[in-house]
């Protein structure tokens, strides 16, 4: 993606809110939309793309949608995996 | 895909037990393997194919993931809108 900034972290704030991220910067005049999430926000992140997608802006189309494990340190200084997704949504 | 056994449904059961069922496909002589889930347990059906993938069958790769919503009855009648996701590994 050529501009960095056109990504919204989904997290564990209700869907809405993170549509509503994903909208305004469509309306910004993003093309393009990087929705990313890690673990359990994953399913959360899916939720998003499809609400944008059927509700909101009905052009978007997924261009594509990435799967890997990041490594992230616990506070016990322990390394786990955890899965991520990458959801890349272009007009 | 041609072979329509060739899937795993991921529900609530921790993640190793699917990641059996695809390695046990693979093994079985399956050259594709579609891990489907919906709702939350799409986060689930993403550990399972990355398990897979870094642990158990390097040689096995992403071939497509798809995102879509399905319309489920529940019990009072009402229909609700449920993410789902389909992510094919093939060898």
């Amino acid at each position: 993606m050529s501009d960095k900034d056109n990504v919204v972290f989904v997290g564990t704030k209700p869907p809405m809110n993170y549509v509503l991220a994903v909208v305004t910067q469509v309306h910004g005049g993003a093309k393009e939309v990087s929705i990313k999430a890690r673990g359990k926000a994953i399913s959360r992140a899916v939720d998003v793309a499809e609400i944008v997608r059927n509700r909101f802006i009905e052009d978007m189309t997924v261009k594509s949608i990435n799967i890997s494990t990041e490594k992230i340190k616990i506070e016990s200084g322990e390394e786990i995996n955890v899965s991520s997704i990458n959801i890349v949504l272009t007009k």
